[in-house]
């Protein structure tokens, strides 16, 4: 081993982001990506944007992005933090909240990063099994520094009723990031947790409902001194001046985001149908993706034949998650020929 | 203290990045930005970005771009890692290249981020004190796990020769990183060590000579081990879309960039004269900025009176630094603006 390079991150592999091929004719259902643009109003604000202002730091705060979330949610501006993409927060959370002799915990299955996070930190995992139909399953007396919690769950779908999170942020001893990257999908949210509990933070993006995966940016919500640990130990200028702007622009227009979740919820509805109807198990989506066990032919297999035919979608091998498929909701037309290769493959597959 | 934050984060304050005021008829002088816009290509290319694309995440590799600055310094793209800003690449290091209980080195006064980051990595700082002229000075047998060299330094603005820093460097244990964020404006670079020496990474910025300090990006060129580790623990999708266009078209554009560059040494040269002609001490500066210290006034008082007058200079307080300060190179004209303000403080203070 090399002397230079931290033993532990030596051991590591690092996260794997689904495939970011940018073929023509590609379907690409993989990253939860959202199918329809960002608000028209994002676009204008970037070309309203001074472009020799570029040669000027960004606002290191993201002090009017912060005051418009505060407003919506009814807290201030304290309680708001900005950052470059939801990931970093995720990381930033781990080095704010954690001693080196901590544990971070998080869900198996959940997102496939906090694992690597801990590894970054080098601090020990301390995943919990979810029940065998993905379900809360908590062991009691389960403790660590830091849990992270996706809710709705990924790569499940699932919802994990505000009431069951609830009584387990209120007798956890350590931090709750409550993830909700796409609770916009869902029928309700944690949010007022991270407003009356003090060891709960809400993590929120812009990658998905607001469609702009490509600016980075999310926001974390909670109360002052974990919002104001997050800024202490940030790199000075996080975020920069088109993220702000876009990030702002997109937020305010809430009519366009309501209308392109309804219409992603629309074809959730309509695809998860059709697959159900192909005798996939399809499990109760509160996101903008579906997790399914197809029948008639390994997900391993409809995976790489789809992949084949120029339409990604994600695959998790392991054992909890080596039968499933996670799907996104694209376009009614990429849903269409998604149907259409599924039929293809499994053609195939019975003839074969 | 409370328990759900690490400790030794409680104990910080956070870095306090310079004033980023955005008032009418104010002259900025205090952060070290490029006091022109950056290539008429850059907003071309952002122009030409097709905003419906923000939906979908970035390159997470940045590939384009580290491709071609690959080429440009006669390396393979494996050597070659993209950050969002320079300030991120730094924070990386001190995650992949300290084990807890290393240790970070820097000389003292050089870039005022550098104690922090040890601090949030939670391990112990090792400064070297400058000589009383802020030249080098170096302890025989001084060692940890990383070092910090800013070269051209900052505040001094002062170059290390090549060969000094490369004898430091052979004989150094750990990691150097040489933080190049002002060569552009200095004489010679030490990329070759980067190339030839396997503990060398050399780290560039675009918010300076390439004018982007609003978009955040910056490069690190080094053996493959090192940049594979920073690319192990980083973020998913550290760079946005935006930044990676822009910083492609500006780092394409050498003509621009030169122009820009010799543009700004003229005025540097002009500042530099015209403040010894007031008896100021100036130092030879490397980059594109002046530290130097007041004649007849006390270098806070100089500060203070300046920034009532709407110019912002930057004034570090502390034993070695608080008898200077440290003024970035503007336009002609600001620098006119400065020298006049200047003029009428010292005649207050003269009066007075």
């Amino acid at each position: 081993m090399s002397t230079l390079i931290r033993q532990s991150v030596q051991r590591m592999t690092g996260y794997v982001p689904g495939e970011q091929r940018e073929a023509a004719d590609l379907i690409k259902l993989n990253t939860n990506e959202n199918p329809y643009p960002p608000s028209p109003k994002v676009g204008a604000a970037l070309a309203a944007l001074d472009g020799a202002a570029l040669r000027r730091y960004p606002d290191p705060v993201c002090a009017t992005l912060r005051r418009r979330i505060g407003e919506r949610h009814g807290c201030g501006v304290e309680q708001v933090f900005v950052s470059n993409g939801g990931d970093e927060a995720l990381a930033l959370c781990t080095r704010a909240f954690v001693e080196n002799d901590g544990a971070i915990g998080y869900f198996d299955p959940s997102y496939s990063l906090y694992p690597i996070l801990a590894d970054i930190r080098g601090v020990e995992r301390r995943p919990v099994a979810l029940g065998e139909r993905f379900e809360w399953q908590m062991p009691a007396g389960y403790a660590a520094a830091l849990f992270f919690l996706t809710n709705p769950n990924a790569p499940t779908g699932l919802l994990y009723p505000r009431a069951t999170v609830r009584a387990f942020c209120e007798r956890f001893p350590g931090v709750v990031v409550i993830d909700e990257a796409y609770v916009d999908f869902a029928v309700e949210s944690c949010l007022e947790l991270a407003l009356q509990l003090r060891n709960v933070l809400v993590l929120r993006t812009f990658s998905k409902a607001y469609a702009l995966a490509g600016i980075r940016a999310g926001y974390v919500v909670g109360s002052e001194p974990l919002i104001g640990a997050l800024f202490t130990i940030k790199d000075s200028y996080n975020v920069n001046r088109f993220t702000q702007t876009a990030a702002l622009a997109a937020f305010e227009d809430e009519a366009y985001v309501r209308e392109t979740i309804a219409r992603i919820l629309a074809t959730r509805a309509r695809l998860s149908g059709a697959l159900e109807r192909r005798r996939f198990e399809v499990f109760p989506s509160q996101t903008n993706f579906l997790w399914a066990k197809p029948a008639g032919i390994a997900a391993k297999t409809l995976f790489e034949e789809l992949r084949k035919r120029n339409i990604l979608i994600r695959y998790f091998p392991g054992r909890r998650t080596g039968d499933f498929v996670r799907v996104s909701i694209g376009t009614d037309q990429e849903v269409d020929r998604l149907l259409a290769a599924v039929d293809s493959v499994l053609g195939r597959q019975t003839a074969g």
